[in-house]
């Protein structure tokens, strides 16, 4: 043994049993998206450095992974491609170069890992999945697409079976508006005062009021903002009620009272439970990059998560590649991160197992039975592993058990000479003597059961 | 405008309707390969390079992508991490790394891309995805694990609809008693004939004849060899009567003959179809890895194409890592240049749209409506985009037919007033006035019609 076996730090590799839970989860999200229209692409692992790192900058650009071939680092190159750091700008570089090819508005949906250069810590990757939601459109992009991201998310969140979710929306129009109200008048100011608000959580109320009475908000309206800020209504009555009570200035032309009241009535529309949405004026997203609707999401019974998923409206997507104006509203689950959390938590929903079924074998003589069991298995579409060399029953089992497989099939002699086979449920321990014939019904029927349950 | 988007040269982006086929075939492939038992695992995409980078050296080496941090690259460090350039070094550290968690034989899958720094060609390409199968066991594997890998992807490979193939079979240790009983004596002349073997059909006859010769083969014996070479037999009975008739060392411990005749016996119990697999002595596989069967695979009207599925058996694979013998089997496509290959010759298989329905809106007072359908389609499991901004009817049906989409759902005043809708079915341009709650069966019997063809 020359070299310790070993991933580089901050990857999640999973076992057998665990990648299934992670791949059913991730199918359970992709078959939501495409539910709800939006198609999936994907795009290459890195992209050329000078597309890549265009409007970045500091944090981000401080965290890229660069790529080089071995022959151009032995020429001493620096390096021209860089890994996708996340999936909104290579959505950017796609739109732009294939503008012409796509169908606007243009739904799509992109499930890939992504890579930041991250300190490593618990729970922080370099190597992670992003599940996004985008659509863009040209010129103009309708306020109920915002409506349509988030009723997608709630659906695909509460299918994914990991306890009731609530999307928490704001408006950064209707965020300015009211600082502009307290006294907070340049929109590089009010920036900073989002960012302030945005810590809220962590830095505490008091420290965020210092800090926008120092960007020139009266005292007494910062006080009146918070306030406002702190309380959270949820359904479409109680948020228009909200909304009414805010100082005028919001409901005027751009003051974001209007956008956000539109979003919430489509969502009603679209029959989006009111219990999974609230309007919750505290959410700001620190990024300048969204200009309207910001959502982040929570786990009602672990909100100490965070957001779970989040995401925005923008204005333009790709004006560093093309001067069409590509405005556009997505979201994005942080799914590695999300799949750590729900694990640590012991919140993993279940899975059905990566194998559905062992074919034993126990004796030399028993092999062409044993692979006509299988054969009948697979083309019944069950997921079946048969052992080729006999070997004690006992040790099969106890595999078959370690690998998470729920049922073993056994065919000895007497069953063989009955054509019949004995079928073991490791799960509860049942045994059963069955029928060739009837085996498949036998296996499927106590798997939809499980299923169900 | 002040970057060009584009991709960086040698990867394959594929716009929706595309990527649409491609990821419906990827799903075969992996449901085909849960069938017969294999677990998927993903390993990350980049490798420590001293884990990566242990046993390969040459072209392989020369091809790699090194990966560092922005960080690392501004310290003058060298990069220590670098893009995996196959499935199967990952593999070799998967296994070694988490020994003492799997379960033995341990069948895995994995379907990922990998990276390698080619001289951009057509077809080529420095980003593609791999599919692959291999058993591992501890300290020895039976010879009909060959057998199994071999029969699952003759499933899986029908399965995709692209024809008829082939694979051909062959056993290095066989064609090692063929060349000693042809004079070339020592191991490694014999890896040199067995390397100029598998250039037989692009450098011809005389030429392989003329090297072999020079590698101290008696001319006439090498005659006898490329003629049993170039013969190709089918179907057990017909195999195992060919390799009766070679030279009878062979047919002696270690000459090959017993090895391949149990891998053919095997796929026969397995049930393979014998017109889906032949030996054929000319696949000589160039890697000295491989140290028993060697498979390809053909497309049968396009053998042009290449083998588009290859691999065979092992003695070990991860012995950089760990003191444990760890034999193994496997097969791998090569898909992202089989997928650019069909496409090429137009023989791509046909996929479901990634949208079913277009819901339209072509009044304002529609909308509610027009989203309720589009709930009762989205609850039918069917995918759903909805237009959320009334505009011309005509070019929303443009756009859905531009899209691939197949249905758009249409409900004007008159509809709505008889809660009904009319469903235009863009292929066959019929047009069916229907009551809502017979809608989401009208659509999917016309699917379940579709598919069937």
């Amino acid at each position: 043994m020359t070299v310790s076996p070993n991933t580089p730090p901050g990857v999640l590799e999973l076992l057998p049993a665990e990648q299934a839970v992670h791949d059913s989860m991730l199918a359970t999200v992709r078959a939501g998206y495409r539910r709800y229209g939006f198609v999936p692409i994907e795009t290459p692992v890195f992209e050329r450095t000078d597309v890549l790192l265009t409007k970045t900058g500091g944090e981000t650009e401080r965290q890229v992974y660069f790529v080089q071939s071995a022959g151009s680092l032995a020429q001493g190159d620096g390096p021209d491609l860089a890994l996708r750091f996340d999936l909104t700008v290579p959505l950017a570089r796609y739109v732009a170069e294939h503008e012409h090819e796509l169908v606007f508005p243009f739904r799509r949906s992109q499930v890939q890992r992504v890579y930041r250069g991250e300190r490593p810590q618990r729970g922080r990757y370099r190597e992670f999945y992003q599940c996004d939601i985008d659509i863009i459109d040209r010129d103009t992009l309708s306020l109920r697409h915002d409506a349509e991201v988030a009723a997608t998310m709630i659906s695909v969140l509460t299918e994914l079976e990991i306890g009731e979710i609530t999307v928490r929306l704001n408006n950064r129009r209707l965020m300015r508006s009211l600082l502009a109200y307290s006294g907070i008048a340049s929109p590089d100011d009010q920036s900073a005062a989002l960012r302030e608000i945005d810590k809220l959580d962590k830095a505490g109320r008091d420290k965020v009021s210092e800090s926008l009475v120092a960007l020139g908000a009266a005292r007494d309206g910062v006080d009146r903002l918070l306030d406002s800020i702190s309380g959270r209504v949820g359904g479409l009555g109680d948020i228009e009620d909200a909304l009414a009570e805010l100082p005028t200035a919001t409901r005027e032309e751009g003051g974001g009272a209007e956008e956000l009241t539109e979003v919430v009535r489509t969502m009603d529309a679209l029959g989006v439970p009111p219990e999974r949405y609230l309007l919750d004026l505290s959410v700001a997203r620190g990024l300048d990059y969204y200009t309207g609707t910001v959502y982040e999401t929570v786990l009602d019974s672990h909100p100490e998560l965070g957001s779970i998923c989040s995401g925005g409206r923008y204005d333009d997507l790709a004006g560093q590649y093309t001067s069409t104006r590509l405005p556009g509203v997505g979201m994005s689950i942080g799914f590695t991160r999300l799949f750590w959390q729900l694990r640590e938590a012991g919140l993993l929903p279940g899975s059905r197992p990566p194998i559905d079924v062992t074919v034993s074998l126990i004796d030399e003589a028993g092999l062409e039975y044993a692979l006509g069991i299988a054969g009948r298995l697979r083309a019944a579409g069950l997921s079946t592993e048969s052992h080729m060399v006999p070997t004690k029953l006992g040790r099969q089992l106890r595999n078959a058990d370690r690998a998470g497989i729920r049922f073993v099939v056994i065919a000895g002699e007497d069953e063989r000479s009955q054509t019949e086979a004995t079928v073991k449920d490791l799960t509860t321990g049942e045994q059963s003597l069955v029928d060739l014939d009837a085996l498949v019904d036998h296996i499927r029927s106590r798997i939809s059961r499980q299923e169900v349950r």
